[in-house]
């Protein structure tokens, strides 16, 4: 059986293998009997590791993919009948098929928000009826970074959000899913973005993992039902040595921000590609491994027939276009010649 | 980083390794770029093959653990009120942290059962107050083949149950989590196993897998809502080719029955060398990879010691000894010259 | 003690006071024994005339609340794993402190809606990502006739949505809490109304009641399980002869349309003298027994004193004026005079 | 429109009517108007009496019914994994139609208890397993006073459970919708049933009211979602004054007690006359308003042709005949007098 694709994919990180470090170090593991559920060498490696590269006091848990991850974060953080402040551009509001709302019972009170991200205004703006048993009271806001829409929040950005949550009572969760690539973006290190939440995922497997996530509660508090709440929410892997190992792989010599450095550089490659070209709009800053952009609807279809990618806003007509850790300089130049042929631009 | 144990576990299958077959199937599918979410030729071939050995008319969905796949299972059969019968010494009740009831809200009405199954008369004594809007109405059983005791269902046993739900308007849900091992204990097809079931599960991690389980639908009327509830259960993978991988490693030659086979033989000969030996009594039959017994509280401390394995019931001082595919003859004789030492018998 | 307010208030339908007609059918069943939850003749007459009104083939059910009404009537009709199309300005969505997505587990997908109805062009931008596991899926379609902004769909635009709906797999579900004065508004019947949806609740207590709603299931099938969700959604009373003698009254004489109609009239009223103001614009068509108008920030305050109504929209400065069966031509008139006095208008 | 009965029912004390008194304040709050939701002075009045009666320094919430109270309390004390422990034969477990299940996503984890009453013995056979993610963790322990079984815990009882409670990490909810029938019983006060729980309900319907049960949160802090709670679960009346109005009437001149005196004092005095009768065993400890007793199968049917009662276990041919606040000598002795006919025995 060979690979589905024959060209590069650019619909999705997660279209990518698993990089051969993270298959090395899920062979090496693969090494006798271990106790199950966590209680092995490998997990205890992977979870201090990751405690101590995002600065946190509390725990980390291993789940078995995204919409898991951020389910129980959310989850962790809020009270029984509270709900969850985010963008409309969330994935926890898009692409999850509701699984926040089956799962845990909540509302989410979306805000529309340009280029992905929450501000404190944006956040006020859906706190009226706090106090009153009408409304839904938001106990949680939930951000992602770096953004659906490729976009990056600075530190500062983040600051605010953080104040501003802590002065009105609110509980931060951070969507972390390209949470290295923000990292690789803004120069940062993990701890200098998990600080601003209370519960962050960090994301392996759109950054070169076979399939694993971390949930990061930064402080022990809000760790005290976790275990159980991973459990129900049926995201503990019984051989969780092979989660563990994969973070064992990405966290060594930073394999993790090299990868996700190397995704943002192809797609600022293709954005830069775009720039000489008429007829593609880039229509959000290029802050991470994502480029969308604006063409015409039949040039979409045709560069369909030749390349993979998916049409973000249909009646926009926006695609999203999106790099990996294994995106090539090749790949690029020949999607970007691609889109000039079929755009009629010249390449630069 | 080295294994955990230097012997061999009798605390579960799921502290083996993945099976070699199954690491260089993942290993071959990390090749190139595939479509996520299952679109890939490795699911495709894992689930149809799948669906043909269970002689499913409906679908089969790969998802992420046991637990994810009762949960989901369980769903797919239940009405949005309903209520499940199962065994009291049934996993979803015992060992999942009361995910059943947090994620799809419904009651588990437990029967006591010996040897773990259930049959049509234990199943009628939960059937009072049907109609009656102020008991829990039953809509599904959930049997589980073999049993969390290590013991089978005979198909006759099987099929009296399904027929007993058919004529009371019941659904069946199987959890397969060891489905292998019932095949093996008992000779048959999988396919003469999944006929008395609505939906099943079939277990690939502790059966040689690094970790995925199959649902499997059998009529595709039941199966409409499954892939929105699998998302909703956050049991879709994203790289789900390494999920099939497994699959398709394991169907090979009949990889999970040898496996099954292996692990079940192990057990018998654990058993068998038990038979001769002073103070310990096998409690239940043996007919799957597990072998329960009681002996003396001083005796099972003096065991842990040197070995791994899980005391089951604490006041009636009975251990559960667990065998796996990768168990040896030499692993059994040595945890048998073990047993004999402890207990003061003779080894057979 | 005594009444909490010396003036009528606007502030809501729900201030009022019960019917006499009411509080004497309540008196009348306070006689001897009956059978509880239902299994009483008031009970058996109540829910017969309801359903014989409503052109029901189904079932009708009485519950405790609107919010009751509403959950129950959603998860009648909602799939396990289903969302629901409803306009932002639904009661469900903005009112109800999120309890369809706790009870049910479903996401509302909210629609922006001039004047707070739907129509199938805002249906339909809501339903692309059907079939995609990644989206919300939607199952129903919640309408509120009259509006929570005092509109009111004709019977066309009803038809509208329905035949869209049953073109497109989707269900109706109609929030009646106020439907009484719908039919008083369109002079029709309660069938004519109810016709158009799957489920509806017809509301008593904004009518006149003192506190009972029923949900009118249209179809037999649709109530399979509707007793089991309203006892598990803590809707069904023990003494229910006491709430269905409430709707007995308010069916006698059609006393629920002739409140309706004079509630109704006195918003008519209202509107009508506010014409000739300056000052203070009706935003919305006046269909029902709600004016909502826009005046003066401090004109609103000032009037707060003397008066009891609702701010409705704090940024736009618009306030909600509801009238109820018992609001006299005097409170309205008294009411203009001050309103005129604040906005230094003449009345007129 | 009749009574449906003509002889006093045995069925349950929910068959009765409204006692006189209750109609009355319900009477005189139907008075001019008043803000919903509870901002009403019946509300505070009620409220703030049952708070000073229970000696409670939280909150008091009006709801709607016996399911609302019971899965109200157990949510606010329940963390968003917990379990509850209650008896086997607990209101909550058996007649609720799995309410706490689907409303709260909890297991319930059930004891056989002899006479209906835990234990810190039985409370402790359900701890095994805490601290371990694979079972489920009990956060509640939930009693129900007097019990389903027409048992009372005595006060040294109560004691030893809420002590046991607190020395293992457990909130203790009481399911009091038959608390005034304890309290007569037990001839102690409100205050001092009350506190032995962190939170209970307090029931009206039962005990002469129309419709209406209190949750009573003995400390502020575990109130502070309670608000938001209620509504959620649907269980927010907007016309309050009319539950309020309800225990105004109760309060007033102890008739909450005086009523279950009375109604205890039915049953005792049908016991009394069943102790010499033949064929007639008396099952549990007669201590509230009802009699559990075992009779010939056929002597039941014959009894059921006259009067109104429930058989409680099929099996065991055990009946439950309960009395009620309105239950009179002469109805009690008639009934004895058909006992007695029926089974050939003479009256006492």
């Amino acid at each position: 059986m060979t690979a589905a694709m024959t060209r590069k994919s650019f619909g999705s990180d997660n279209h990518s293998r698993a990089h051969p470090a993270v298959m090395r170090a899920i062979a090496a593991a693969n090494d006798g009997d271990a106790v199950a559920y966590g209680a092995d060498p490998w997990t205890q490696r992977a979870t201090s590791e990751l405690r101590r590269l995002a600065g946190a006091e509390g725990e980390v848990y291993l789940v078995l993919n995204g919409s898991g991850a951020n389910v129980l974060g959310l989850g962790l953080l809020l009270g029984r009948h509270e709900a969850v402040i985010c963008a409309e551009s969330a994935h926890i509001n898009t692409d999850e098929c509701g699984a926040a709302e089956r799962i845990l019972g909540t509302k989410l009170l979306t805000v529309p928000a340009p280029d992905g991200k929450l501000t404190p205004e944006l956040i006020a703006s859906r706190l009226a009826g706090r106090g009153d048993e009408h409304f839904a009271q938001p106990g949680v806001v939930a951000i992602t970074q770096s953004t659906e829409l490729g976009t990056c929040y600075s530190l500062a950005e983040l600051r605010k959000i953080r104040d501003f949550c802590a002065d009105n009572g609110l509980r931060v969760y951070l969507d972390g899913a390209r949470l290295a690539n923000a990292a690789a973006h803004l120069g940062c290190t993990l701890a200098e973005l998990a600080e601003h939440a209370d519960v962050l995922s960090f994301g392996g497997t759109k950054n070169g993992a076979m399939g694993v996530e971390a949930v990061i509660v930064m402080r022990a508090r809000d760790a005290v039902n976790a275990p159980y709440l991973r459990k129900q929410h049926m995201q503990l892997s019984s051989k969780m040595r092979y989660l563990a190992a994969q973070f064992i792989a990405l966290l060594e010599d930073d394999l993790w921000l090299r990868n996700a450095a190397h995704a943002n550089a192809m797609a600022s490659r293709l954005a830069a590609g775009l720039a000489g070209m008429t007829g593609v709009d880039v229509v959000y800053p290029v802050e991470s491994d994502a480029v969308f952009a604006r063409l015409d609807r039949q040039h979409i279809a045709r560069l369909q027939r030749e390349w993979t990618f998916h049409v973000w806003d249909e009646a926009a007509s926006v695609v999203r276009w999106m790099t990996a850790f294994d995106t090539q300089d090749s790949d690029v130049d020949g999607f970007l010649a691609s889109i000039a042929a079929v755009t009629g631009s010249a390449v630069a």
